[in-house]
């Protein structure tokens, strides 16, 4: 087990007593964000529009403030930190998610939003003792509900801010408790009446939440694309019977039938190791009672692969499983297609001026792809993106014991702050 | 699809204006307590201590009321309703429970709580009548919670009430919110302050739940013994993580196993034809979030057989089978033996007690085995008990469609009339 985070000596690449300083209050901010939701075994669970979540945001406000950025809010709730120095010019829009999955870790998004504000906290300063003028502002974001733990699809936020899922859908979709994101979200004063600043690039970093980076001993990774996935609900139906009278042969049991779906899941995988990730991690059975065969089964099943041409073979062999499935355990399966993205890349030029911006710094890199899904690949489908990761211990991702070093967090800082600085000077404009 | 009961031609069986008057008096009996937690396809749902449960119960209070019976409750809450001609003198407990599954059918356990309530008003009139005396008196029992949907074990009330069960235990047995049978119940005044009545025998009437009777074309099944059962509660623990990032190869994904064990129980069936039946009715997935490999399941798996030996065999390939899961699934496996009974006879001179009834109404009949468990099987370990079926449609139940005809019904509470009458004459005591 890792012990917690403690403030660390400074790596190389962020020499300097002044630098050194902001270092210690990116620690000392990362300790006091980690508070909110925190869990006993060192992890947090703050969902989306949970109380902790909902504390953690004002938190945030005031910070962003007290260093003299400006707090607005769009109407499906991503939080904004504007410096704004050209009056009028579009953002570098940079950030991450504050949300998190119940019991998970404590740097997943979270890392990113607050090595966003520091970013911006710096080039504020330096603006300010230089007197350098940017071309392009910058907003620090915290997106909504980017884990999609209480409220499917994940990614929301973004999702509606790059226009790929309509602000009413968003703001009508219901928790299993049959409450919707508006009703959630409008008491707490989140919703805004704007669409938020208008981007003219993004920058995220993230947690690798794998474990290349740690394998190779390398610092940063330059992410290059995306992996494709495609994310399905299934809806198994089947007839409630007495779990114990029922003659075998009578049964329509729609849990057997889910059961064998998720089984096919990881076997299907099993086939392509290495180049597919399959899984079902959410699943709800009815009427879930010890003594009645389950007439209704819906579950969430995800195909991942670097590989499109492996993504389609994969859908094509589970729904030859599916026919399988219906047929044996006498189930219809239902199958509604919810989100889903291809192998994307980031935009080259921009992963070339962060690897420019990381060779200055003397850190170790590597190009890497993402499996995860992030806000930052909606963002790169609308303006050029540069995602970046720092290593995750041993991969551990949603999970309480999720840990990265504060010397790869602040290397990753030093890093993004270089980044924005590029961006919001034009580089990628010329 | 059936259409709903009407009033019919009385049976053969129970000629005569005054017993036909009687019959449609059950029948629109049956039509009131139908209504208490109906839902829009036919069916009811009135899990044990709802809203709906409690309301039938006052109503089938004053029904006993309105007929002379005296109303008590014992300390867990099961329901009596007490016919008591020879002062001091123990019990022929008669009755079933009127509690549901959640969108279960109206006759499961209804119909043999009021087929018990009219037996002891048909009995009440004739003593009235003729001046005859019993030698035993007549409880009318609704057990609490015999489905176990809301509160795990099922038969609950009848476990405590022979002492299979502590009250304490029960009474402090949770729901998935959190509220306990005590908390649940105290508001609605249905906790006596003791242990109900002193039983000499008991009697109870049920859907058969199966396809013999109707099949074979017959009126009554005489049970002579139970399906021997195997109840576990299992919990499978992985690891939670992401469901995308993570390497398949790094997983311990709780509900694969899960799955796997919910396949396995079936495949065990399926070596065992028409002897072995087992099932997976609840299962419940932490987090349950989308994009987070599970870290635990509890799921509760039943094994029946009328075969111990079956029984036996069954067991030891179903832990072989975790084995092998934990081993392929990369996950640990807990198993909580949480109840359980054998093939146990109903007592013999009891099914010839029902059986010369049978005989002397005309009514066709065979001996039958119970496959599903019911309060009898409790009782029978303490007192002689009688257990009679009537016919399930298809065999359908813990389902909306769930039918018996009012034919059946009126000659199920024939026979349970004369069932009762030989047992309150003391025929099992000489």
């Amino acid at each position: 087990m890792k012990s917690t985070n403690t403030p660390t000596d400074t790596p190389s690449a962020t020499p300097g007593p002044q630098l050194r300083t902001t270092d210690e209050s990116f620690v000392r901010d990362f300790g006091t964000m980690s508070t909110f939701g925190a869990t006993a075994t060192g992890g947090v669970d703050r969902q989306a529009a949970s109380p902790a979540d909902v504390s953690q945001r004002r938190w945030f406000a005031e910070l962003l403030e007290s260093h003299g950025l400006r707090v607005e809010y769009d109407r499906i709730g991503n939080q904004f930190g504007l410096l704004e120095r050209v009056p009028g010019a579009p953002y570098v829009v940079v950030g991450s998610h504050m949300d998190s999955q119940p019991t998970a870790g404590r740097f997943d998004g979270a890392y990113g939003v607050l090595a966003a504000a520091h970013a911006a906290f710096r080039l504020a300063e330096e603006w300010e003792r230089t007197g350098d003028v940017p071309l392009f502002n910058i907003a620090v974001v915290n997106w909504f509900n980017e884990e999609g733990s209480r409220f499917v699809p994940s990614m929301m936020g973004s999702s509606v801010f790059t226009g790929k899922l309509p602000l009413e859908k968003a703001l009508a979709t219901l928790d299993r408790d049959g409450v919707s994101v508006q009703r959630a979200m409008e008491p707490t004063g989140f919703l805004g009446d704007g669409d938020g600043p208008t981007a003219a690039f993004c920058a995220e970093i993230h947690i690798e939440q794998g474990r290349n980076l740690e394998n190779s001993g390398t610092t940063i990774g330059l992410v290059t694309s995306s992996w494709a996935a495609n994310k399905y609900e299934f809806v198994v139906n089947g007839d409630q019977a007495h779990s114990g009278a029922t003659l075998m042969e009578d049964r329509r049991d729609a849990l057997l039938g889910a059961s064998m779906l998720v089984v096919a899941a990881r076997e299907i995988a099993d086939r392509f190791p290495g180049v597919l990730h399959t899984s079902v991690g959410q699943l709800d059975v009815y009427p879930n009672s010890p003594v009645v065969v389950a007439s209704r089964v819906s579950l969430l099943l995800d195909l991942r692969s670097a590989d499109e041409s492996v993504l389609t073979r994969a859908d094509e062999l589970l729904h030859e499983r599916i026919t399988e499935i219906e047929a044996t355990a006498r189930v219809t399966v239902e199958r509604h297609h919810s989100h889903s993205w291809g192998v994307n890349p980031y935009q080259p030029n921009g992963v070339e001026l962060a690897r420019r911006c990381v060779e200055r710094l003397g850190l170790s890199h590597a190009d890497v792809m993402t499996v995860a899904g992030h806000d930052s690949i909606n963002m790169k489908d609308v303006v050029p993106t540069v995602m970046l990761f720092v290593p995750s211990s041993e991969g551990i991702s949603h999970n309480e014991l999720e840990y990265s070093t504060d010397e790869d967090m602040l290397a990753g800082l030093s890093l993004l702050t270089e980044v924005v600085r590029g961006l919001a000077a034009g580089e990628l404009t010329t």
